[in-house]
């Protein structure tokens, strides 16, 4: 139940053993058509999706460095470590940054993302990182943030490595220029690709501007994919499973998923709130992804997720930066059904209980069951 | 018989399909011990190598953007497409690059690098790819680059992703400060990781500059390990799988490896010989990983390469950049034995004869025989 890599299903870890192939060849170009295809379905566009062989965080890299010119004003929503992470990326590449901050558990105001961009005057892209995983967190409002960057010409940029598929992002339809996710988490294939769809806007935007990275060069990304390939050796075995994670995410539904997640989402909030836990995150903008809660007092953060694992076999992360020791998050991404929130909801149950702080079982069973 | 990805065995390839685990964990931590403890054996160091996710080439990229800094003079030595691509990387990361070039099929003469550091003044960086793969050619005297770089206080990098494991490059007696290989060539494993040792003098460089990139920034990379984690989440399959490629090293002892590719080499060199055919490289600089040669008169080489895959199950690589329809490319590396040679020998033989270049079978056996 961890906030990625997630649990990855025996269909989609089996489909790495195949055989090897040449990358440049009809065999690996069918599997790259395959994945173009049914990503096509994960991200709602019309265009072609580019997938790398990094970490998420490398794609979302990849989309800095070819969107943010050197004194670029850009305007980046910050409410957690991945935000930090993200505006700080930004500056790498040259960007000059409005962080737009909010305490963690809580995110920016659409008011005042307004105002940053009135106030900044000729922007050139805004950032926002969709799912906050440091503190379970979801900007509900991305459809107006890319209204607000259209406005006013500006490039529009969401990291959703730990949403998208969980929660629907509409790219061609809300005007996402380039939106990034990772492999391992709300699509439950292993960890080492991102995946990310271009605008035709972002498009014309890197055709036209010098490439200032190789690897991470998307214009040479779209140039290798148009005959099939891509330029640089690709990870093969996570093309099968990713193949074969998003052919289950099509035979589901997209909807289906995103349905799953809310449901998920709402047992594990009342099951904390059964346990008398208090969620980080305020209940307007918390996650159906990741399910962030404050320790009881006196419970130790490493002793428990010890014994939890240890003991009950449940994997739950851990508090990120300055919320370590103080928060657990438990992932309810990709692979999840009722069947884990129910095993999660009694193993924690049970270890809190012999950590001393005690637990009502028969409101968790009430929650859960309502 | 390709150039990469090559043959993965199959106790390789089954060992990805194990349970995805928390990267950071202690179970992580172990895999990830185990690695780096094993990669010094590749290496023949006592520092810590790095595992990138990434390919080879982002692994190349990483070690530009953590040595070169903008303005620096950099001698690049070109002899096919790999070299010219690294020297528009480093030109990307703002090197001031003289390109020491010479013919596919040829290295630059010692002599000619030694004048290109000695008019260059004041030389940052030496980069090298060892094993040039469009050409079938290695550098023979990666020693002496050392030295040199080290007599002008430049740091030297050496990409041998086509080579390291086929050949020795002890690095710390040799004094290369970067060294990068790849996942999926002489180690057997799949791709999508990159692995780089970085000495001393390379880490202080590292610790001592700010960093330019986030995703390949090699000090970022160090720290986390100090402590059994990556920075970014890892592809956890892949690093299973290239932990069994170490130990497949480490069993056969890299000694035995590097004799063992030499003696496929010289075998698929009698074999060109025999069918009188004569490989692209100079026979001084020839290389025992990557087995070029060029085509004879009125053999069309999508044809035969497809002919030889579809009926005799041997896959050869294409040429590459200019050189493409002219020459073919066999790699042998990795998991290849006598057998491999063999059949690729007679595959070969046959599909030849098939499009109307006789081959002398008795010349052929005569050769793998002696």
């Amino acid at each position: 139940m961890l906030p990625g890599p997630t649990n990855v299903p025996d269909r989609i870890r089996y489909a790495m053993i195949k055989a090897m192939v040449n990358h440049r060849s009809e065999t690996f170009t069918r599997t790259l058509r395959s994945v173009t295809e049914k990503s096509r379905a994960l991200f709602q566009t019309e265009g072609d999706p580019l997938v790398l062989t990094s970490s998420g965080s490398g794609g979302v890299e990849a989309a800095v460095w070819n969107i943010v010119r050197p004194g670029d004003k850009v305007i980046v929503l910050v409410s957690g470590e991945f935000g930090a992470r993200l505006a700080e990326t930004v500056e790498l590449a040259g960007g000059e940054v409005t962080r737009v901050s909010s305490e963690p558990g809580t995110v920016p105001s659409i008011e005042s993302v307004e105002e940053a961009v009135r106030k900044a005057q000729g922007v050139k892209s805004v950032f926002v990182v969709h799912n906050e995983t440091s503190g379970g967190t979801a900007v509900p409002y991305i459809e107006r943030l890319a209204s607000l960057a259209a406005d006013v010409g500006a490039f529009f940029v969401v990291d959703a490595i730990s949403s998208l598929g969980g929660y629907a992002l509409p790219v061609d339809r809300w005007g996402i220029d380039i939106c990034v996710t990772g492999s391992q988490k709300c699509l439950a294939a292993p960890p080492g690709l991102a995946l990310l769809s271009v605008s035709r806007k972002a498009t014309d935007l890197i055709r036209k501007n010098p490439p200032r990275v190789r690897y991470f060069d998307l214009g040479r990304q779209m140039d290798f994919l148009t005959h099939g390939e891509t330029p640089f050796t690709p990870a093969v075995s996570l093309y099968y499973a990713l193949e074969e994670a998003l052919s289950w995410l099509v035979e589901e539904g997209l909807e289906n998923r995103v349905q799953r997640h809310a449901l998920h989402a709402r047992q594990l909030y009342s099951m904390l709130d059964a346990m008398d836990l208090k969620p980080l995150a305020d209940p307007k903008v918390r996650s159906n992804t990741v399910i962030a809660a404050w320790y009881p007092q006196g419970v130790d953060d490493k002793v428990f997720r010890k014994k939890l694992s240890d003991e009950q076999d449940i994997v739950v992360g851990a508090g990120v930066g300055s919320l370590k020791g103080k928060v657990f998050r438990i992932g309810s991404m990709g692979d999840v059904s009722s069947t884990h929130v129910n095993r999660t909801a009694s193993a924690m149950s049970l270890t809190f209980q012999k950590m001393g702080y005690s637990v009502d079982w028969n409101r968790v069973a009430a929650a859960l069951a309502a």
